[in-house]
Parts: structure tokens; C-alpha cells; sequence
């Protein structure tokens, strides 16, 4: 018996370790679950993203721009504000964006929490203040009776709100991919066109950025190295913080995860389809023209990028009061 | 034994017919659960109410000002239309709406179906095209197989859009608020404050309008009829389709139930507190001047009128294909 046990020990953990070391012989990694710290924090989080009393409007949430039923991006070239103003950028995608090195295109936002302010107080975003959105949720005691849950306080601030606000968006991961079945070892989940759509994305270099478990989101790379990128956008990446020309047309690699719902696609949002999208990052970024047939094939492994959409009931929003500060639709 | 069978039978049967009969001598009924009679309709349904491509700008569903989330409205005065128009009229709680005698203010839609098709193609609204929206639907794989599910066929056309919107709209009620409990025998479901609340709006006539059980949408009333309604709003009701001036200011009387949640009140949504909302009415249509002693019972009572909310996942949404027309946000 002891014997016997202790072959099948060496056997699982042979097992273990070959297929550990197939995947990590991949220079992309599965989606790993995520399991949250504090529940109670990703709930009210929950509830703040869908919450557009955190806008002047009172019509606009996390949920408007970043659409957890569209791929967590709003799939219209940049982005409506506040009094329908026209967005500078393309809204990247919330999913798996707690992999990312840094937040925003030009990763001036160290991390979600971060990030999470940014548009509630932007002018051509939710147009709204810190200070307008605390007494918003002050104002409501179902609110604040979930403040105290979470943080064992209840007098609401902006950190309360952006720690809360991160804490579910770090719940917005999406495992369970048809590539992830395949690099955890279930050969059968590709097929045949798919598997070699992947091995022309690694072997023509497309791993060099988008790598890891998001497949980006892990460098800040020049759009257009090769050849210039043709745009109207004024979006200068990088360089909009550091005032370096080195940085010009520099932004941070977006994730692949999903791709088939984000577009449309690159900062300015300007390439509707994956094919022109794939043709353009070969020709800019590769110097290398793909095929139609190469162009199908890489086209039909993104596609197995799609994973486990956010899986969770509406959120019910607990109602304003007397003293809940009023929304500003218009004037 | 059969003796036995037959005194309980006799017993319950008076028990029921007394229950009964308790409940039927109310002007409000319990709201009934819905029981749907086609489940992949109203699936269906939920995907596009929730859909933005349905619109213009490709940024507003249904779900924008009938938000589920915030008991079916957007809780601001007046909606927000596609290049952020201002909406003529508040938008009602498409909660308990399947109960209404017509939708809208004025009754102009006969039904929900009706109704659904109306602001996907207002230049105001939605700003869309029947024509496009089922292009849309058309181009999607996977929601032309959610039709086939659903109605046996998959060349989308607007009535099937609109048939399978009002299916899921007409899951939309909220049966086991704390009044109706208290209407089914459970005579601690309210206080005493909530009991002297309900008589008083029973005994003051305010069932005269607010009657059956969504407490409303059974009938067009003035507003204003002891005393003229103050408001900006041009609004003329029911005239607006008749032209007759009997019909001036003439609305259909909205829902009470949710109303807690459904702030701000009125055909112009000027009025943001229930105890405001009270006073007015009671002038306004009663000519009567509750005490504030008054107003603080009816507003406990109204209180306990929310009933159980929307209750599902999020939809995640089949993302477009390289045939979607695309959305115009901008120009």
C-alpha cells in the first residue's frame, strides 16, 4: 500500500511538472481565477460601478464606457462625456485590466484604485467632484451600512469609494478561454487553422508585446515602429507626460483577451475589424506584409481569446434620499 | 377518515374564501409573479433591452432611462436623448408596466410591444431606424439564433424586436413588497405608522386614482384638478393626441408601487421628495391639506411599497461582426 501510494505520488507529480513546464515553455500564461479578500468590498464596488449618481449628469457610470455586457468597453471609437463630448481615446477594456503594469493608455495611473478616480472627476468624462460623489453615498444610509461592512467605518471618502470601486474591477478577469484549455493541455480545444494562427503570432513576433496572461498590457511600446501610424488622433501617448520625443506615439500594449469584443480597435478606436487590424500591427510594427490565409489564421486564434464573461445579478442600487445632492442632466 | 377529509376541506375552504374576500374588499391587489410562456423570448428580450446598438450613437439601450438597476427610470427630471438631447417628459418606471391600460403619459402605445419600437427610431431618443436596428440584429450569428430559439425563424424583422422586448418587459413586476404581504395576512408586515399611512390614503380618496394593483395606470386623470398644476413642462397629455381641450393635462396616473425608488415625481419629474410629492397631490387633486403628521404616515406607507427587483445576470451581449453597420456617436 505504502508503495503503491508513493508511486502514484512520483506519477502525479511527474505529471504535474511536465505539464507545468509545456506551459511555462509559452510566452503566454492562462487566466488565473481570482478569489477577493473582501467580498463584502467587491459587492459595494460592484454596486459604485454601476452607480451614475457618481457623474453631475446622474447618467453615467463605470458601466457606461467600460459595458460589462460589451467585453468591458463601450465599442465605439473613443468615448460620449459628459454633455455628449467627444473622448480624446479609445476606452480600453476593464477586463483582466488588474494585469496591467499601470492604468490608461499612457499609464499615468499606477494602478486601478488610481485609475478609478480619474473619471468620476473628469470634465469630459463624468463631470462630476470627489467631494459631490462622497456626499452622494454619505447621503444614503443602505450605502453607508455597506461602507461599514467593507472598511469598518461609515463616514464615506474617495478612497473608501476608488479601494471599493478597484476591488470588484479585480474580480473582471476571464479564464477559461478556449486557448487557456489548450495551454493547460486539452489539445483537442483548437483547431487545426487556430493552432496555427498561434504559432504565426509567436514565431513573427507578436509575443515580443503581447505576452504574459493578458497578452499585453505590460509595456509601453511605440505605435507605428516600423512605419508610421496614419491617424487624427492627437493622442501622443507617453510623451503627454514626459515631454520627451522618445515617448511620442508611445502606449501601453493592450490586452488581446476578448479582442473579438473590444473593438474597435488601437487608441484612436479608427480599425473596425480584427483582419485590418492584424494586416496593420504586421505592416507597422513587424514590417511584414501577412496573406489573406496568415491574416485568417491569426484572426481565428484571437478568437479563442474570448474567456468567462463577468458572471454576476444586476445590481440592485439602494435608493437616494432628501439629502442625496441632485443630479445636473442639463444647464 | 373521509369524514375528517372532508371537515378539513371545509375548513380551509372557508379559510381561503375569508382570505379572500379580505383582500378582494381592498381597492390595491398583491402584484401577481409572471410566469412567461415563451423563457427564450424573454431571454431574448433582456439581451436587447440592454443592447446599445439598437441606438444611433450605439451607447443607449432601453436599459439608459428605464435602468433596472434604479427601479426602471433614470431618475432625473426629463431623459437624456442621443447628442444629449433633453427629453420632453419624465421617464416612467418600466417596472409593473405590463399593468398599464396603455404606455406612455398620453396612452399613444396600446401595449408594451407597441411601445418598444417608439424610442428606438425618436430622433430624440434612440435616434435609430427600425430598418438598421434589424440590420444590426441580422448581421449577428448569434443572435439570429437566439431568434430561431425563440420564434422559429431567424431573418429578424422590427415585430419580432419588439415582441420579444415586451416579453421580457412584462417579467418586469415585483410581487412581495412589505404592503403586499401585509394584504395577503401577515398583519405584522407593517407598523402602525404604515397602517395609519394606508387607511388615510385609502379614506382621503387617493385610491380613487391609485387603485388595483400597481396602484395606478388604470386610468387618465387631470392633474391639477381642484387646482392648476405649476409647471415649465409643455406637456398637454392625452389633448396632445386628441386635440380636445377637455383633455388638456390629462395623464395616464402612474404606478405607486416602487415609488421610493422612482423619484422625481410627476408628468415633469419636478418634485424630488415623497412628502412634496403628498402635499401637492393632496391640494392639487383632493383639496385637501394634509397635516405634516399626515404626510409622514402616507410616506412610511408608500415606502413599503417596493416590492421584489429585477432579480437576473447581467446579459452579456454577442459581440458584431465585420458586417454590423456601425454605430455614428459623433457627426
Amino acid at each position: 500500500m505504502k508503495l503503491r501510494s508513493l508511486f502514484v505520488a512520483l506519477v502525479a507529480s511527474t505529471t504535474a511538472f511536465a505539464w507545468h513546464a509545456a506551459s511555462a515553455d509559452e510566452p503566454i500564461q492562462p487566466i488565473q481565477a481570482h478569489k477577493p479578500k473582501n467580498p463584502a468590498m467587491v459587492e459595494l464596488g460592484k454596486k459604485l460601478y454601476f452607480d451614475p449618481r457618481l457623474s453631475r449628469s446622474g447618467i453615467m457610470s463605470c458601466n457606461t464606457c467600460h459595458n460589462l455586457s460589451m467585453g468591458g468597453t463601450d465599442n465605439i471609437p473613443t468615448s460620449v462625456g459628459d454633455r455628449w463630448q467627444q473622448g480624446p481615446i479609445n476606452a480600453p477594456t476593464v477586463l483582466n485590466s488588474s494585469l496591467n503594469l499601470a492604468q490608461f493608455w499612457d499609464g499615468r495611473a499606477k494602478d486601478l484604485k488610481a485609475q478609478a478616480g480619474g473619471p468620476i472627476a473628469n470634465p469630459g468624462e463624468m463631470a462630476f467632484t470627489h467631494e459631490l460623489a462622497v456626499d452622494v453615498l454619505n447621503s444614503i444610509p443602505a450605502y453607508k451600512a455597506e461602507f461599514k461592512k467593507a472598511f469598518g467605518k461609515d463616514k464615506v471618502n474617495i478612497d473608501m469609494v476608488t479601494d471599493a470601486i478597484a476591488a470588484f474591477e479585480e474580480t473582471l478577469v476571464t479564464p477559461d478561454s478556449r486557448f487557456d484549455k489548450w495551454l493547460k493541455g486539452d489539445k483537442k480545444a483548437l483547431t487545426a487553422q487556430e493552432k496555427a494562427g498561434y504559432e504565426l503570432f509567436k514565431n513573427s513576433g507578436c509575443t515580443a508585446c503581447h505576452y504574459g496572461p493578458a497578452m499585453g498590457g505590460q509595456s509601453f511600446q511605440k505605435m507605428g515602429l516600423v512605419k508610421e501610424y496614419d491617424t487624427k488622433n492627437k493622442a501622443q501617448g507617453v510623451a503627454g507626460l514626459t515631454g520627451k520625443d522618445a515617448d511620442r506615439m508611445k502606449f501601453k500594449v493592450p490586452t488581446l483577451r476578448n479582442v473579438e469584443m473590444t473593438y474597435p480597435y488601437f487608441h484612436d478606436g479608427a480599425v473596425w475589424t480584427l483582419e485590418e487590424a492584424v494586416d496593420i500591427m504586421g505592416k507597422l510594427q513587424l514590417g511584414r506584409t501577412y496573406s489573406k490565409d496568415e491574416i485568417a489564421q491569426i484572426v481565428a486564434f484571437l478568437k479563442t481569446l474570448t474567456g468567462k464573461q463577468p458572471d454576476f445579478k444586476l445590481p440592485i442600487l439602494p435608493p437616494s434620499t432628501n439629502d442625496t445632492p441632485k443630479p445636473k442632466p442639463f444647464g
